[in-house]
C-alpha cells in the first residue's frame, strides 16, 4: 500500500470521481499559494475533510504537504508557543530580531524537544534530531542535542506480562523526568514531548494508554507541549479514526500531525497553538486543494461503508490468525501484536528469516513489508477484508510450513 | 502568480490536455512510494520532464516535492559526499552507526554549510538555518552555528558602477575564505557552499556572473559542494532555463535545487553525488509522477512556443518602462534591475511608499508582490507577453503619477 499511504487501495470509484469531475479540474491545475491565495471553496474542502476528523478537542488545522513538512512546522508552533509564553504578551526585542537573523540566540533560543528511541518522525534536519530507527537515515547528517528518552520494549502478549510491562514503562516514564529536569536545568528548555501511538518505522513497538496518558501529565506539569505524530498510525487503521483516540486522554494532545492516508499533511492543534502572526508558519504552497478534495471523499467513504467496523473485523482475523500461526511454528514467529489492521510479528531468525518469508509471501501474491530487525508488518487499506485476513494467514500458514 | 510558482498561467490548455487525458488518471489516482514502487512509466516521464532540462553538466536528478525537502535533501547528499570522501571507501565505523542514533558525533558529525546574508532556501530547521532574509521567518526556532557570508550589496544599474561594486564582491568573497579557514580551523567543516543566482524573498539582489564563477573556484579550493539554489529563479524566467546558465561556469554547480514552476520539486547533481546506499536519500513519496506529467508539458510548451524568447523579449520592455520610470519619478523609484522578467524596483519612500503602489496597481488589475524592505517584484508567468509588460507600466506611470 505503498508505505501505507493509500487509504483505499487502488482506483477507488470515491477517489476516480473526484478526479473525473469537472468542476474539480480547475482545482487540479490551478495550485494555489494556499497562505496568500485561498480559493474561494478553500474553508468549506477543510471542513468537509479535515475538520470532520478533526481529533477530540483539536479545534484548528494547519494544511502541509507531507509528514515531514508537518512535523517540521509543528515543532516551530511548539517552539513560537514556548517564547510567546515566556515573553507574557511582550514583544521581541530588538536583540531577539536581530540575532535571529544571525541563528544566534536569544533570537534563535537553545530550546529542546524530547524523543523516543526508536522514534521516526521524518528525514528533513528538525524531524531527523527526532528520529532514531535506523543509523542509515542518520549517519553523517549533522544533528542537534536534544533529550532523547528510552521508548518502552514491552513483552508480548501485553496482557501476559502487565507487572514487567508495567515496570519497563516506569523505568521509560522516570527517564522522561529527569531528562526534563537535566536539560531544564542546564538552561535548555524542553518545550516539548513528540511520540507516536505505536514505533511504526521501528518495529511496531506499542505502549499502554496508561503509559501515554502519564506522558500527557507529565508534559502538563511541566509546561510543555505533547505532540502527537499520527502519520502512519491516523486514518482508521487501529480501527479509531486516530490511534491516541484509544488512550481516552482527559487532556487532549495539543498537536496531531498527520499524513500518507489523509493524502496530504498537516497538523490539528489547540486554539493556544496559532502562531500570533502571520508568515511564522508558512511556505508557498501550504499543501495542496486536490489532495482536500480527494481526502474529503476518503473521509465520507469510510463513513458510508462503515470502514472502521470492517478494519476492526479483518484486523481481528488477522492477528487471531498470527496468533494461532506463532503457536503452530513456535520456532519461527513470535510477539503477534497489533490495534486493528495495523498488526506485527517477529521473526525469530532474525533479518534474514524476516526477509525470506516477505519473498516467499510475495512469490503467492501477499505483498507486505518490513519494520524494525525482524519485524513483518501489516498495512492494509482501509478496504481490506475478513477474507483478505485469512488469504495473508493461509499463505503464511504454507510459506511457514516449507522453511519449517 | 501564486509566489512565482505557476509557469504557464492559469488553466493553459496544454496541463488542462494533461488532466483530461484518461490515460493519467491512474497516475492521478495513485500516487506511488516513489522510492520503493516506482511506476513502469517513471524513468520516461523523469526523461521527458527533468532530464530534458537538466542544466549542463549535471546528469542525475533526485524528485522531491517542494523546495524545503529539495533543499534539505540536497544538503543532506552534501554531507553524505563530504563523510564518504573522509572515510576513503572504508564503511562507517561502528560507533559511527551507534553515536548517530543519538544525534551525537562521530556518528552525526559537526559539519556545517556556508550561506548568506539576505537568502532564503526555506522554513525546514535545516533550510532555516541558511535562510536570513525576515526575522518574522526565524524568530525562536534554534538554529545551527553555520557560517554565514555577506552577500553584496550593489549599486544600480551594475553598468555605471562597476568599481564600486567589484570592491564589494571582493569584500564579500574575501569573507567567504575568511569563514572556511574560521570553522575548518575549529574542527567545524564547511562542506558545501549554497547560493541563490539571484536572492529573491531578500529583495531582488544581484552579483555578478564574475562573483559567481570565483565563489565557484573557492568552494573546489576548499573541497566544498557548491549548490545553487534555483527554486525561483529557475524554468525560464531569467530567459534562460536556469539562471545560473548566465554565469558561463567552467565548473558545472555539484547540486542545482527545483521547485516551484517545476511543479514538483527535486535536485540535479553530478554522479559524485549519489547516495552510495538505498535508503539514505529517501522519504514515503519523493515527489509525485502527476507533476512530472504536467512538468514534462510545460517543458515542450516552452519549446514549442519558444517562451525562452518571449521572456527576453516581455522582459527588456519592461525593464526598459521601469528605468523610464525612475527617470520621470526621481523621488519615488531607483535600482529598477532584472533579468528577463524577473525584474524588480525600489520605493524610495519604504515600506507604506511600496505598499501603496502595490495597492494601487491591484486596483488597476494589476497583481504585484513586495520582497526585501521596498522592493516591488515582477514575477509573471512564462506566458508575459511585450504588450503585458506596456500594460504594467502604464498603470504603474498612472500610479506614481496620483502620488506624484
Ligand atoms: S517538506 Fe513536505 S513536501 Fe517538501
Amino acid at each position: 500500500m505503498q508505505i501505507s499511504s493509500l487509504p483505499l487501495g487502488y482506483n477507488h470509484p470515491a477517489l476516480l470521481k473526484v478526479l473525473n469531475d469537472p468542476a474539480n479540474l480547475s482545482t487540479l491545475v490551478n495550485r494555489p499559494a494556499l497562505g496568500n491565495l485561498p480559493p474561494a471553496d478553500f474553508p468549506l474542502r477543510v471542513q468537509n475533510s479535515l475538520i470532520a476528523v478533526a481529533p477530540k478537542g483539536l479545534t484548528n488545522v494547519k494544511t502541509m504537504a507531507c509528514g515531514s513538512c508537518s512535523n517540521e512546522n509543528a515543532y516551530k508552533a511548539i517552539f513560537m508557543w514556548y517564547m510567546t509564553k515566556q515573553r507574557g504578551g511582550a514583544p521581541p526585542s530588538p536583540e531577539e530580531l536581530e540575532t535571529c537573523m544571525y541563528n544566534k540566540s536569544p533570537g534563535a533560543p537553545d530550546l529542546t524537544l524530547m524523543s523516543f528511541t526508536g522514534a521516526f518522525h521524518g528525514r528533513t534536519l528538525g524531524c531527523l534530531a527526532t528520529t532514531h530507527s535506523k543509523a542509515i537515515h542518520k549517519l553523517d547528517i549533522p544533528s542537534l542535542d536534544w533529550p532523547i528518552a528510552p521508548f518502552p520494549q514491552l513483552k508480548y502478549p501485553l496482557e501476559e506480562h502487565e507487572a514487567e510491562n508495567r515496570a519497563e514503562e516506569r523505568r521509560c516514564l522516570d527517564q522522561v523526568h529527569a531528562l526534563f529536569r537535566e536539560y531544564t536545568s542546564a538552561g535548555r528548555p524542553v518545550c516539548g514531548v513528540v511520540v507516536e501511538p505505536v514505533q511504526a518505522e521501528g518495529g511496531d513497538n506499542h505502549a499502554s494508554p496508561e503509559f501515554f496518558r502519564e506522558l500527557r501529565a507529565i508534559t502538563k506539569e511541566y509546561g510543555a507541549a505533547f505532540l502527537v505524530d499520527e502519520v502512519q498510525t491516523g486514518v482508521g487503521v487501529t480501527g479509531s479514526w486516530w490511534a491516541h483516540d484509544l488512550w481516552q486522554l482527559d487532556d487532549p494532545p495539543d498537536i496531531v500531525t498527520f499524513a500518507k492516508k489523509m493524502l496530504g499533511g498537516g497538523y490539528f492543534h489547540t486554539e493556544e497553538f496559532r502562531a500570533n502572526s502571520g508568515y511564522r508558519i508558512f511556505n508557498t504552497w501550504l499543501g495542496e486543494p486536490s489532495k482536500l478534495a480527494m481526502c474529503e471523499a476518503v473521509v465520507k467513504t469510510v463513513q458510508e461503508e462503515n470502514l472502521l467496523e470492517n478494519v476492526r473485523q479483518a484486523g481481528s482475523v488477522l492477528l487471531d490468525g498470527l496468533k494461532h500461526l506463532q503457536t503452530k511454528y513456535p520456532t519461527q514467529l513470535e510477539n503477534a501484536r497489533g490495534l486493528g489492521t495495523f498488526i506485527a510479528i517477529d521473526c525469530k531468525g532474525g533479518d534474514a528469516h524476516r526477509n525470506k518469508i516477505l519473498t516467499d509471501l510475495k512469490r503467492k501474491g501477499i505483498q507486505s513489508g518490513g519494520c524494525g530487525e525482524r519485524t513483518i508488518r501489516c498495512r492494509p487499506a482501509l478496504i481490506f477484508q475478513p477474507h483478505h485476513a485469512e488469504m495473508v494467514v493461509n499463505a503464511m500458514d504454507e510459506v511457514l510450513a516449507e522453511q519449517a
